[in-house]
């Protein structure tokens, strides 16, 4: 057996029955299967590493699924699914059809909540500690497992602030490795590192909202793990245990480049060497043509300022920080106070980048409209990994934004159809525009190998007719523009595609045009049909008593499952191929 | 003359030129002005006569508008606006076409930033703060001054967290009076209250954060406050000065009865006497009907738990709290909080209502997809003060929500017409629906005296139709409804009125119907018309193919100032003789 002692555990059960002194060597052949199955199928590796003796420890020492373990944010939960009877489907992690790569209530009794977005896990422990008092049950515990960079989140302060004044049995667990995907930020990160090293005497911040504080721990050494976690299960109501561990324990690179492992794509298990990039030239990233051109357009524009939440590497706004590091700002996982704060620069004369992934706009909605549209200040949104995301799945797919954005007044959308004109969006938003913009981009690579040309303004507002046709229009917008033109393409003259890079100032002049002209009209988008692109156009059509008919596709009322896009893509009918047979079904009518 | 100093004061330059011992008495006058201001025209109290000394020390002291003044949430601005060149029309506050009753930008350079929602303030600071350091200026001061409730909301924690590991010259003043519009709560209130007494020492939490903390110190004492000011302006990088000021201050009811004067509509300037209610019986307010049934329901169905976040009394969610103080929480201002606490509850089998305004669950989107309706948990949101408020204008609208729920998988919405069909579909909500659902309501009175009948259940996602007619279908949601069939009977037989409580799911059955009769379709909300009832009728109308002609009103595409109701809807053509000529138009052509 290749597992000799993992392969007895398929549940906690399992594992509650081995004697103490098997920890160790059990946490030795997990760390060894989560390498394994990372370096072959890609995923998030260094937060679980990280905690395999902290997951061991727990579902040694309470008893799951009755007590409730919440891990937020999810990355470090591989070790959980292993002894969670998910072993044997491990391989299927992130793929279509398969496990999820984060907790899923739908997919075991132990994942007691869904997590993905960061800093849940205590509102969502508390409110079931709430729950389980209310039905008389005061033997239970409720446990958030949570990172030193998810916890200065606001959210978790403020969950944090209503368990402090609570009777809840609720514990909750600071996974303090000082790294999120990046390095932690903030002046508390600075506070637990003095407490680490001893500067701090440990009356803290977590007392003084009325948590019971044990700790630091070393989260590495089972026996004292458990040795508090017996104590820890005699005390009644909200307590705090902070555990230090490292993050990609175990695997030498991991430990060494944090960032790097946190999602390393495949790699050499036993040496832990990444798999070489392809030597071939490729069209770059978005997110490269992003950062490297907020650079250019900072060595020009001293007004410009950029703003990321805890997304450096993830953005690209990594460079801007190096290259301006007094005009780059991680701020942490804090979407609201990205938003508000880039109000606050634009409100004082200066142009704030805030790169942000679409997914986590969501975490700042009101401040986009109370902070920044409303006053309309210059503030550019840049959104990052719009549309479908692939393997994170269902609670990072950023395919809400055009439809939550469309109705906020004063705003500007806008969906490049390739980097050349994220570029060029870029360079019109800090040249005089004065107006709040928000630039949706997917995630990964575009199509335009040479990109780096000199800026061109675009003009506000207006959509562009990319081919000439005369029996359907199609009406799309951002990086699906492209597959519209090899659309196209295969239907030689038929098809007129208008690329609407504003979703907002609306072309209503050109689809003036378009109603009066085809009878046939056909939208694609990677939005969320209902109140997206189609919605504009539908509203747009209305309003003009237009009498032809309307086909609209992309993303349905429905929340959509991970997998590579292209499987994605299939399984809603947007692959060229499905495309290519619906407008053939739609010019044979 | 009335107020021989304040009438000197046009702005702070003015008042810098007095002597430091005028102040006080200046104060009682700045009081006497706010009260009889209020007491005749209605507005904020309470929180503006708290801080009347705070207001002029920091304008005396500082050298505003050079020295950018935040006031978080704003409500307690009132003497500031006073002082800053709007003392001749503060009898405009908050009415159509008159000052706002926030600090807006737009107003006066003395509000460096706009306010309303809260916990902005040190994030928008921070931003200025970092723009002065990027322009070179190390000089300017820039200060946020923050309730007690609202810096225990997530959001300033998260600027916090910032600033305290920034450099920036930031100031962030603690106005600490223990309640925000009703009592504060949470973990941290109680750490406070700790100081204030002397029974925690003073090194704490704003400390961890590396503020250099100074206080508390009384602030109703001008000396203190200025020699206290003088100290700080020679300190540079992040400071914190901890405040205590007694709200209401100054008129006897309004500091016993804080809640009550927070915004006491009309009263005796000065007995401070409330105008008497109105002795003949009215329809009840949407907000009791919902605070009254949830008692109701709660007696019977023990899986029933309440939560507010910082609303128990706007909302009348305090029934639930008197009537089960156990399953009935304020969280404080911590929207996201408080969704993320439904979610954990409903996933533990409670059936969690969450009563949040319209405008405030714009902090919350992301939870709402993300821990709710992605897990399709039973948390029954009671959207309060939905479409448009009043006199708290631009910031307060809730006008967004259907628009911007609408794009969200698995989740019902429905606008009730009026105070019985919100009881009936909270009823429905909870007996066994076990799927997440918005129920959005107005501010204020409905229409029905008599409205506690015996509960019904609601037809999930079916349109009613509730006159016949023959030349015009109006489609309308929520409580337009009653001013649509008034409308009918007006143009007896003409219209017919399709009453659609749900915008999803959408009864499309129905709307083929509509669509299938009648060539002439009105569509009439109070929500935005991007995205909202209009823009899913407009959808399903495109994808029906339907060639008949429609016609939408509701809320247009821009911020909606403040006024009454009736002026704001006279500003947008929704007034009733409005609508009546619209329709005559549209028979006519």
């Amino acid at each position: 057996m290749k597992y000799p002692l993992l392969e007895t555990i398929d549940f906690p059960s399992n594992l509650r029955e081995l004697p103490v002194d098997k920890l160790e060597a059990l946490a030795a052949e997990m760390r060894r299967f989560i390498i394994e199955a990372v370096a072959a199928k890609e995923g998030h590796l260094g937060a679980s590493l990280g905690v395999v003796e902290l997951t061991l420890a727990l579902h040694y020492a309470f008893n799951t699924p009755y007590d409730k373990l919440i891990w937020d944010v999810g990355h470090q939960a591989y070790g959980h699914k292993i002894i969670t009877g998910r072993r044997s489907v491990f391989d299927t992690n992130r793929q279509y059809k398969g496990i999820s790569g984060f907790p899923k209530m739908a997919e075991s009794e132990y994942d007691a909540f869904g997590t993905g977005h960061s800093s849940t896990s205590i509102s969502a422990a508390l409110g079931m500690a709430i729950a389980s008092r209310l039905q008389g049950d005061s033997k239970r515990e409720h446990i958030a497992v949570i990172g030193d960079a998810s916890i200065a989140s606001g959210m978790a302060f403020e969950a944090l602030n209503h368990a402090g004044d609570s009777k809840a049995n609720i514990l909750v667990i600071l996974n303090d490795n000082a790294i999120g995907i990046d390095p932690s930020v903030g002046a508390l990160k600075n506070y637990l590192t003095q407490v680490k090293t001893g500067s701090q005497r440990s009356v803290n911040i977590f007392e003084a909202l009325n948590f019971k504080y044990f700790g630091p721990v070393d989260g590495h050494d089972i026996d004292k793990l458990l040795e508090i976690f017996k104590t820890l299960k005699k005390i009644e109501g909200p307590k705090f245990l902070h555990v230090i561990t490292t993050k990609g324990k175990g695997l030498k690179q991991a430990e060494r480049d944090q960032v790097k492992y946190h999602a390393p794509g495949k790699f050499d298990a036993l040496t832990g060497e990444l798999s070489p990039a392809k030597e071939t030239p490729q069209p770059p990233k978005y997110q490269d043509v992003f950062g490297l051109t907020l650079v250019e357009l900072a060595k020009k524009n001293p007004k410009i300022v950029g703003i990321t939440p805890a997304m450096p590497t993830g953005s690209s706004m990594k460079y801007m920080m190096q290259a301006f590091p007094e005009r780059a700002f991680d701020v942490g996982i804090a979407e609201q106070h990205a938003v508000t704060l880039a109000a606050g620069i634009a409100a004082s004369g200066g142009i704030a980048f805030c790169a942000v992934y679409s997914t986590f706009l969501q975490r700042a909605y009101d401040q986009l409209i109370h902070d920044v549209a409303l006053q309309e200040l210059p503030v550019v949104f840049c959104i990052d990994r719009a549309g479908l995301v692939g393997e994170d799945g269902a609670t990072h797919h950023g395919v809400f934004d055009l439809a939550y954005l469309r109705c906020i007044p004063n705003l500007i959308i806008y969906a490049p159809r390739n980097e050349e004109s994220l570029r060029n969006m870029m360079f019109t938003a800090q040249a005089g525009l004065d107006l709040p913009i928000a630039i949706r981009y997917p995630r990964g690579r575009g199509t335009v190998i040479d990109w780096k040309k000199p800026f061109q303004k675009v003009e506000l507002g207006k959509a562009e007719k990319l081919t000439e046709g005369d029996q359907l229009a199609l009406i799309v917008t951002g990086h699906f523009t492209e597959k519209a033109l090899k659309l196209a393409e295969s239907f030689s003259g038929s098809i007129a595609v208008y690329y609407f890079g504003f979703i907002k100032p609306l072309d209503t002049e050109t689809l003036q045009d378009v109603f009066s002209t085809y009878h046939n009209i056909l939208t694609l988008e990677d939005g969320v049909l209902k109140g997206g692109l189609a919605g504009a156009v539908a509203e747009a059509a209305v309003s003009s008593n237009y009498k032809g008919s309307i086909t609209s596709l992309g993303i349905p009322d429905e929340f959509i499952e991970q997998g590579s896009t292209e499987e994605l893509y299939q399984s809603i009918g947007l692959t060229e191929a499905q495309l290519k047979s619906k407008i053939h079904e739609l010019l044979a009518e």
